[in-house]
């Protein structure tokens, strides 16, 4: 059977759903069969109304119920690990699978599949929503190009995001910046090097600073945020034989949510005075906001089930986009957000089956 | 006509010769056209035995004289870069010619094919020999591929290689070392930048010892050699949100020839003591070696004709396998060594004039 003939069962065994999902394979740009497939296990449901766009698809309710809620999970993975197809290691509720996109976020994404066939009326309107492109630049994100195509699709009152988060919940997230500083310098032939000025050489002192920085906590509405000032790529040179005559590192700031995107740019801007700076990609943070009601309201009803405690989220995640469109978002998934992208990713079944159950209770009571 | 249709003239214009030479494109690895050319314009001579290996052709008196002498010029150029075909610019003694190869090295190439149709009877022979691939990795070179195919064609007392001095004459060359530092790390997702180790970070200590090395000048036999120790490239990180887990960084270390390539490799280790270091590649120096009578004489002869003086050449060049093979070697060609590999590499005529009459001076007296 190739990848493109797998049939989702929704209301199957949860575990054989979340193994199916993940063993079509559907890196970040490949997303198609696996849209196709969850097109195809939600659309003969009539208390569901499915859209598409591109391989995102959206199912909602329209039951009329006071309040509206998204549940939302990309589709995508980073590139496969020979970590697919999925393996089990244990029995029962100690059992452990292991595989590409078991953390990230396939465990969310099974268990959207199965509320959203399996919960006919919900007490809160849901609108179920399952995107492309995450794992790569935010123009591409799926989620992204909906807000773009069709802005009332993602009309609601609070949203939920099934990224992973060890069945805890962590509110907002920290910002991104990435930017290039460029060091000039001058060619010349390496065996005359003294005509010229390397470039590479030059770098140094970026290293250097980056090297001195110390990264600050923020502690924002009671949750602290860890910050990271990191060269994540450095590139220079032509040839062997010849100065190079320009050398650029590629730096990434992880910012709290209490500073906006112009703050970090400034802050990095003077960081690396002297230098040339180019800001490539910048997304904002997203306060925790878990006093909105909505949120609190979640946080007790899921919380209570799994046991965990709200935390702040580190990496950038959608909760960001849905905070500028004014929609109170945590994230809220199985799965430990340290193994994801890693090529021993694997996440708990308990987790799985926790924050399923939970979900369930808060949408049915 | 195509390239591969040009007929050069050994007996016509000196500059003319210089001209379609050039108009030859003839990058590394693309000589056929170039040594098809000067084997047909060799060819017809009867004091010459014309002998071709691959691209390379050699052609050589025996006329059973009391020495041996290789005037030895390779016939590949870098790329080019929009600077062919030459132009001219000035008139008479004044003019230049501008384009690829001028200077590096079709000014030697074309008083060799020149001389070698001309000089029926030298006073010493000659073994003229035209060699592809110097451009590029010291593996591929023409001039080793005779070394390993035909030793018998290289047997000689002296050899003159028609690297551009400027119409002076540069002893012995300067050893160059490749090797790569390597810095390792720990990938991390770099919104989680503490559980990684950042190798570009660590990369700082790798530029701060370069930047802080102090090049020596040393004097061998009389010449002073400068040398150099450069990175040529970096490198590191593998997606904008990761840790880079390794940072590699080329240096490329010019050595004085009275330094062993072991010697060499030695300094470059101790100054990156706590690093892993490859070596990628590394030729010796040679020794001026002015003073061996061969040399002298030729020095004596070429220099009253004109008004230069000896130096030291910084960059390689083949003089240093031709120190391996126990052949006292010199540098002497038409063309300013600072624009060579330069987009405004060109070279006076006068040059081309006054080493064409030195050689033949000395080859005739």
């Amino acid at each position: 059977m190739s990848p493109h003939d797998t049939v989702l069962e929704p209301t199957g065994d949860l575990l054989a759903l979340l193994r199916a999902l993940c063993d079509l394979p559907s890196v970040s740009g490949s997303e198609a069969a696996i849209a196709d497939a969850v097109e195809a296990a939600l659309a003969p449901y009539p208390h569901l109304e499915v859209l598409r766009d591109g391989d995102a698809v959206v199912a909602r309710t329209s039951l009329g119920r006071a309040a509206r809620v998204i549940v939302a999970g990309h589709l995508d993975t980073v590139p496969i690990a020979g970590n697919v197809p999925t393996t089990l290691v244990g029995t029962g509720d100690d059992a452990q699978v292991w595989g590409r996109g078991t953390v990230d976020m396939k465990g969310g994404v099974a268990i959207q599949v199965a509320l959203a066939a399996a919960l006919t009326a919900p007490t809160r309107d849901v609108t179920w929503v399952f995107y492309d492109n995450e794992e790569v630049d935010a123009a591409l994100s799926g989620l992204g190009r909906i807000v773009r195509n069709h802005p009332d699709w993602l009309v609601a009152d609070f949203a939920v995001l099934g990224e992973p988060t060890n069945a805890g919940l962590e509110g907002g997230c920290n910002g991104t910046l990435r930017v290039e500083v460029r060091v000039p310098g001058v060619a010349a032939h390496s065996a005359r090097s003294w005509m010229g000025t390397n470039a590479v050489h030059g770098a140094g002192e970026v290293l250097r600073r980056l090297t001195a920085y110390a990264a600050t906590d923020v502690e924002v509405e009671g949750l602290v945020y860890r910050e990271g000032m990191n060269a994540v790529a450095i590139r220079g040179g032509v040839a062997g034989n010849v100065i190079p005559d320009e050398c650029v590192v590629t730096v990434n700031y992880r910012f709290a949510p209490s500073r906006s995107v112009d703050e970090a740019i400034a802050h990095v801007r003077e960081l690396f005075d002297g230098f040339e700076v180019t800001v490539t990609d910048a997304s904002g943070g997203a306060r925790p906001g878990l006093d909105a009601p909505a949120a609190a309201d979640f946080a007790a009803a899921v919380l209570t089930f799994t046991g965990g405690a709200p935390a702040p989220k580190f990496g950038w995640t959608d909760v960001a986009r849905f905070a500028e469109l004014g929609i109170p978002a945590v994230n809220f998934g199985p799965g430990d957000p340290l193994l994801a992208h890693k090529d021993d990713e694997h996440c708990a079944v308990r987790q799985l089956h926790l924050c399923h159950d939970a979900l369930r209770s808060w949408l049915t009571t």
